[in-house]
């Protein structure tokens, strides 16, 4: 096809999300419920708007630190310090954090940091796609690495890991609490991945974007690489204050490199967003020093949410899932319907509930769907109750159609 | 070293801006006049703050289109419309427009479009280093060919072009008017550059940033290649928000492509910085309907500020230059000095004038630098007092130290 030809693989290639579909039929269709994307139905906390708002009003529009504003980074480490302090992490230093224009670009940067053409890089699945997607873009091929799922949930075999490894093998991509499958490493766990990297030499990128939303008893933080590595681990940390401060729209991250690698990143911030707007960075201080009411609440919002779609999906007949320990997902198969990308356009269709296909996150989870908890309760009572009704009658209809 | 070595080389090599040395300097000394930097001193203009501000305020903080607000590309479609469909340019189609994280993002996009391993890049320098260290990024190598500069200026010979051509070849990019040698291709030289990659079916990246501000006589926007071009041409515009509207710090362009590469651009966003805040493009709504007045103000400002500027070097002993016809740089030699990465510490040191070194721009431009007019006439001032004098001390010192 004429342009399309013209342009290089890697581009061409670059898969749309498999999410997206979805989304485009329910943008078709007033009050369908959205579970299909990962975020809430509040706007960011006004004190936080406030913050860029001051900093717009004060004409703070010019170029700034390629790294950063150094008050970030500095408050990034006393959050660090806060969460992560408590239970053996080292001190944080500034010196590690750049903030990055979303997560997303912290992920594009570590994957041009540790990937490129001719490399592997290891992909534990079912997995959010798009960090695939952007090592995939450095030319690097994905190695899927299914979880098993069992009676307590999912959960990532370390043999199954180390038999994934390659001599091309440059990096595994580790997201804990984990997109979608709710996933929870345990603290062992963590450790024994990180030996498996330390003893080959690989990189770990660890995307610990919903640390925060942990459900596991008496857990305020989902157990973290930040408690069990040393300075000289090969370690990436890629986040965001998307989810946190329900600042998705905001586009404002950050990384978490070795200090060693702050020049070369900051490089590569030069050459793909060329750093964040200050106002941006304002609210993002004050997300940080003055955002644990509001994350406690969207915390506890979440489990309630959590609670009601399991018992609602547990009464459904058909359905497996395990209850997710982290995030804000639950990730559940309907007996019968092995075609989640079909069953998802006729559940927005006809139910009006959009959720998202299994297909879109890798190998293990084809035949699962992503439903979102982290909005509003009544938007999500209210798909709970067309949802099963939905169910029964194709099932009745002979389901799987 | 530890860590250096264990990364990609493209990402190891990816060289610091030959700028930030001097901006690191200048940041140390209170008082320096910052003319090393592509900005003015003016912040966004309220209106347009107001824009975000209130769309902020409006809790506009969540997920938006991939491609940007369909309102967005709109207004670029009767920006574009009002610029060059007086000249014969085609009328736009907001099918070709993707909103960006900056215009660096849509570089980044470009380069990854039609640059990666193995491939060239022709780049006519001097020239802003960002696109050059974009594409390398993915792979690319750079062929640099340098531009001629003659009694009349500077300006890319079509043969010059022709020559660097090898079967490799996939991309030339073109930035007119020219950052920092002030450059503006006449219709003619841009419709042989146009024929040249037809010829070869190689793309054109055209950076058309400066378009606005042009000092040719009786010319209110400079030659562009919508003029020129037709649908079936292989060519990308990038472009920003930054310098227009002094929305520099802000971090928002647009890349404009065949249409039918909208939806890979678009999987390029989603895997990059999965688009741009709506407050951002409720801002640049603002600019492009409402911010013509601003426009006139800062192009009248540049004007004034560049014949100051060129009064004064033309008055000191050695200096080298040509009238820019565009952009907002002056770019100048001094007889005797060949180390100017030397020299600018020198100046910003010594007579607190932050310029930036010619060695940034690449092949042609090593003994010449570039001075910013986009800032404040007082200021311009004040270190035009500063600069002649201190470049004759230096002179009769024995200049070249």
């Amino acid at each position: 096809m004429r342009f399309l030809d013209d342009i290089r693989p890697t581009a061409r290639n670059a898969p749309p999300s498999g999410i997206v579909e979805v989304h485009l039929e329910g943008l078709k269709r007033p009050g369908t419920a959205k579970l299909w994307v990962g975020e809430g139905s509040l706007p960011t906390p006004a004190h936080i708007r406030d913050a860029a708002v001051r900093s717009l009003l004060a004409g703070e529009t010019f170029y700034t630190h390629q790294a950063g504003l150094p008050e970030l980074r500095e408050a990034l480490c006393r959050y660090h310090d806060r969460l992560y302090g408590p239970f053996g992490g080292r001190p944080a230093d500034a010196a590690r954090f750049i903030i990055t224009g979303s997560g997303m670009h912290a992920i594009q940067m570590a994957a041009s940091l540790v990937t490129g053409a001719g490399d592997e890089v290891i992909v534990p699945t079912p997995a959010w796609p798009n960090a695939p997607a952007a090592a995939a873009l450095c030319g690097a091929s994905m190695c899927e690495v299914p979880m098993r799922f069992g009676p307590s949930g999912w959960d990532l075999d370390p043999d199954d890991l180390k038999a994934a490894i390659t001599p091309r093998t440059r990096a595994i991509f580790v997201n804990s609490p984990g997109n979608p499958t709710g996933w929870v490493a345990s603290r062992d766990r963590l450790a024994a991945i990180l030996d498996i990297a330390r003893q080959h030499g690989i990189w770990i990128v660890a995307d610990e974007v919903y640390g925060r939303f942990c459900y596991l008893d008496g857990v305020m933080v989902a157990p973290s690489f930040h408690e069990v590595a040393e300075p000289e681990d090969r370690l990436i940390f890629v986040n965001t204050f998307s989810k946190n401060w329900a600042m998705t729209g905001w586009r404002i991250g950050w990384i978490e490199v070795p200090a060693a690698l702050n020049a070369t990143v900051q490089n590569l911030v030069q050459y793909t967003t060329s750093g964040t707007a200050v106002f941006m960075q304002r609210a993002a201080v004050e997300a940080l020093d003055n955002g644990e009411d509001f994350l406690a609440f969207q915390i506890a919002r979440a489990r309630d949410n959590r609670a009601a779609v399991i018992a609602a999906l547990a009464a459904t007949d058909g359905v497996t899932m395990s209850p997710p320990d982290g995030a804000f997902y639950l990730f559940f198969s309907v007996e019968g319907e092995s075609d989640t990308r079909r069953l998802c356009l006729d559940m927005v269709r006809e139910a009006g509930v959009g959720i998202a296909p299994g297909t879109a996150f890798g190998r293990g989870g084809e035949r699962f769907m992503r439903l979102c908890f982290a909005g509003d309760p009544q938007d999500i009572t209210a798909a709970l109750d067309r949802l099963p009704a939905w169910l029964a009658t194709r099932r009745g209809l002979g389901g799987g159609r």
